[in-house]
């Protein structure tokens, strides 16, 4: 098919999705397929937007693992967002999912306040002043927060979502500070946070979290979720999220 | 010596403490041990103070876990303040450890601002509304917000603390986003989180939470802390905290 230079279809082993990602662009991470389950129930027939879809990977999962109307994937990089429309094209989603190549603080002039009733996204993790950034721009832009900040995401899905919509996240630990304290501004509730720890005697890297726009306040902490077990190999639980059965 | 009715005394099994309880009012949990190890890095020489202290608890194993200056422990309720003040004597802590009854909110009669190094807490979990009320007075005061809300205590901590001055608390993890929120209203910077959770598979019940005045933004979330092992046993850790070896 029209695969550019340096091109792959990868197989996400999940009732024959496929995905096209570049090896020299930012490729999707088990963040993705967490995040995708962690929003596993939403509601059926919502219509869903992933603010950064990046390859597409999340609401192409979210197409075969809900039954969600529509699923909105936003992405301002202009050959990330062609890749995923070739990626929705090749999942013949086409009819559940729409790539839209744009930037998410200008969603304002395409959609009216309170159109959505579930965001989920995968934000760029770090600060524009923080970590290494010896890379390619697209990464760049997939990781730190050039193109936008936490606070335009979260700001921006206050206006997408409708009251008690829901509000699906992936972030790093170390920034739940500030998200707690910009969803509260922007009325979205923090109510379920589940932390991902490598091991069960290390530190969490990860954190899922789900809000509600204008709900009050009481949040759940999950019981944690372990990647590896000691012998480094994955656990049942993460087995199960990707799918496949232990062994 | 001096008990009143109801009264007992326990044996911490730590350096030789006792603690005097009166088996109908609120006695100590497991939280407080769980603070008193999560605070034993506070510095030499700190004047540490202890906002609702009750039976003392945590003021006194402070005393010999670390090598601060002072710490003083306040109480509001008269025949706690009474027994925590039996418990300094009884373990002939008068130097180091002083209590004070009074209520939090007037702290600023007795403190300049700024006057102490670091501060340990462990509040009333639950809110007016919610919970069930029908115990004694006593205990009420302890586990509810009766006397002192939850930004009673961060308010009054931004006042007590020099700046850099160190916060430490144990709180349910179902108050993390109004105590997150809280804190950085007042200037006290969370900078580390640690999620105590029963079993391995169950949902956190306890936290503990570090935070810094006046600091740059930046949690760590620690490694989980287990309480019982599948077998029902401790785990290796919590014994360790108790000061014991394991089996």
């Amino acid at each position: 098919m029209w695969l550019e230079e340096n091109e792959r279809i990868d197989d996400l082993e999940y009732k024959g999705l496929k995905i096209i990602q570049n090896k020299n662009e930012f490729c999707f991470g088990m963040d993705s397929i967490l995040l995708s389950d962690f929003a596993k129930n939403i509601k059926k027939d919502s219509k869903v937007i992933d603010l950064g879809t990046g390859t597409g990977i999340i609401a192409i999962l979210l197409s075969k693992k809900t039954n969600v109307k529509e699923i909105i994937g936003v992405e301002i990089q202009p050959q990330m967002a062609r890749m995923a429309i070739k990626s929705v094209r090749l999942n013949e989603l086409e009819k559940k999912v729409k790539i839209l190549e744009e930037d998410i603080k200008n969603l304002g002039k395409f959609y009216s306040r309170g159109t959505f009733d579930a965001i989920v996204t995968n934000p760029p993790y770090k600060q524009i002043k923080t970590g290494l950034q010896n890379e390619n721009i697209g990464k760049l832009i997939s990781r730190h927060e050039i193109k936008c900040t936490l606070e335009d995401i979260i700001k921006t899905s206050n206006y997408l979502l409708k009251n008690n919509g829901e509000f699906y996240m992936v972030h790093r630990p170390d920034r739940i500070v500030d998200i707690f304290h910009l969803m509260r501004k922007y009325n979205i509730e923090p109510k379920l946070l589940k932390l991902v720890y490598p091991y069960i005697n290390k530190e969490p890297n990860l954190m899922l979290i789900k809000g509600i726009k204008n709900a009050k306040p009481f949040l759940k902490i999950e019981r944690p979720l372990f990647i590896y077990k000691e012998d480094g190999k994955y656990t049942e639980e993460l087995l199960k999220i990707y799918n496949k059965k232990g062994e």
